[in-house]
């Protein structure tokens, strides 16, 4: 295998995987908009009565506590449960860990309970979850975690048995053996709120396509980073960006992100 | 009276009827826009305590179950029947039926408690609603209800006793008497998430309009059709498409949409 | 001290407070998209765990009561409460006080609780809170609270120990001594849903940047005004001029609002 986003992203487009999210209520519009432009199907759903049935129909789950409650973390819990007992791949994005001590050990305690394939979030984030000192305001990303991001990667990969995937100016991914930095994406993806939430959901939709997780998680950064590119041509700031962002993920072509991606 | 979606449109601006809607968190701010831009007054509202009093001011009442948790559907029964002692028309959204036991039985529940005048989904839903064998995966359209579809609404009117309104590149609505099938409308309208919810929404606002329910149904899909043809008009993909499509629905003519509708 | 958008807008982009936002599902995405173009960092949480930790870390914090129940209510008072024990401002939203008693007891009981900086409301909703009669249906603005609306605002901020921000085609801001009229903005913005409430979230930025009440509840109303008028230019509806709105807040010039303040 190789890291080829182009080919995958044309398995995604062929299968349509169901993509299951339980997610945060800023984003849900937006993540659900951006898996559908990709090319796979996106569904929510919360209820405790529904997540293990519905998760069963997915191709990939993804958890996100950017809005929690103790329901919806429940909730994460027995989807999470299900997806590995069917082996179904989960991505964890961990809004706000490190911002209150109940971001941080929700996150560590979806991380204990439920087999996650990649954990995917900003350097503050992740470096709270692996105990580094991190400036973490919100759920914003602010600043990095402290030191070499790419370590950071590598590091909490071993630590937490996961892909890491830390997302940034660069991002870096690492499966504690192999890490990989991509270098797509444009500054305005910072200048929106959602995108490292969207950035997880289409982790998720590569997981659906791909079995590897390390090479998921990349080429979901590189296919992502592409589409910003794109958008950014022409934009007039972070709302005429936000909508041709989607134009640009409906419009990747599954030969081009393939050769445009800035992998090292 | 006759299918005249710009009559009803000119009196749904003039008298500018609240729109309450008891709907899912992907689609809130989407309907919301959608119904303003039409020309009526969107409330949102879930909470037990006060559901039977926003009922009260309002001219239809809009249910939709896309991401419903069991306080939620208590709120939906509570307002429901509120809406109908006072002869308040209710159109039901039955997300998702199909493709969980919990969104299947909740949709006859409230199917069962309240009397619904229209019910809008799509193919597989309302084939589900009726017995019939369906493909639903998630909450997005991937197909029919099997069979033909005209055939599908008359009978699930019939069987519901509402006037089911089943979406899709055609449209069917029958009343169980009267049957029309809808052409209007753009593809482009499958490429964003909430295009269906919004298609509620917007026969919630025809309900506040006309009191034929299935005039109502009718012409709201005929008026939410032609502005899907004006948004796609110049549209460069998802997102760009998605923002036109409000400006089409404010720029809706009440002259216009009935000498465009494809009504057969 | 003196009404000056742009220089109150220089500080919020270098300090990049937080504002933390206990908010409606209809808007959660859209305010926390403003408080970003304009050059805050948002944060939503309303978990019940979480909140006085959270509140403790922002600028301010922004209540609002557009899609309440019962657990988000007592969050509310918890980050109230938290958040004038640390003097960091809070500004309440109303949305819909007249519409259902259980929003206006809702909101009288803030009132009661929290030490509230700045009530934000349309004339309607602060009429209701003051006990005068008013026309409220549902959550949209449908006209006035009667009378002349700087006394409504100026007996408002008397009655309730507050800043009042009673918001319309012409704004009325008072705090019982001083009252000022803001004639900045666009028609337009009452042609989407939640600029009301960005309007409060604008005010919890300016909160955050400015120790006056008074002032920033008037410069954030400034501020966003002139963002109106610069997104209706070039706009073909409300989805286009929605859009603009962000690229106009994040375009926003820190030495041009002060000059095109509409302020008397």
């Amino acid at each position: 295998m190789s890291i080829d986003p182009g080919s995958t992203l044309g398995v995604i487009r062929s299968r349509k995987p169901l993509v299951h999210n339980i997610t945060n209520y800023v984003v849900m519009n937006e993540t659900a908009n951006a898996i559908l432009a990709l090319g796979a199907l996106p569904v929510m759903a919360h209820a405790k009565d529904e997540v293990r049935e519905m998760v069963g129909l997915a191709g990939a789950l993804v958890l996100n506590i950017g809005t929690l409650s103790e329901d919806w973390v429940e909730a994460m819990l027995l989807a999470g449960t299900a997806a590995n007992e069917r082996k179904i791949h989960v991505v964890l994005d961990p809004v706000g860990a490190g911002a209150t001590e109940y971001r941080t050990n929700t996150a560590k305690r979806i991380l204990d309970v439920v087999d996650v394939a990649v954990l995917r979030g900003n350097a503050g984030e992740v470096a709270t979850l692996v105990g580094v000192e991190a400036e973490v305001r919100g759920v914003e990303s602010v600043g990095g975690g402290g030191g070499d991001p790419a370590e950071l990667a590598r590091g909490a990969a071993r630590t937490l048995g996961v892909v890491a995937s830390v997302t940034g100016p660069i991002d870096h991914i690492s499966d504690g053996e192999r890490t990989k930095a991509v270098a797509n994406g444009h500054e305005l993806l910072a200048a929106i709120t959602g995108t490292g939430c969207m950035s997880t959901a289409l982790t998720g939709c590569f997981l659906a396509g791909k079995d590897d997780p390390f090479e998921a998680a990349v080429e979901a950064l590189v296919a992502f980073g592409v589409a910003g590119e794109d958008a950014a041509d022409g934009a007039k700031g972070p709302g005429s960006f936000h909508v041709a962002l989607y134009d640009a993920l409906a419009a990747l072509d599954p030969t081009s992100p393939t050769g445009r991606a800035k992998v090292s």
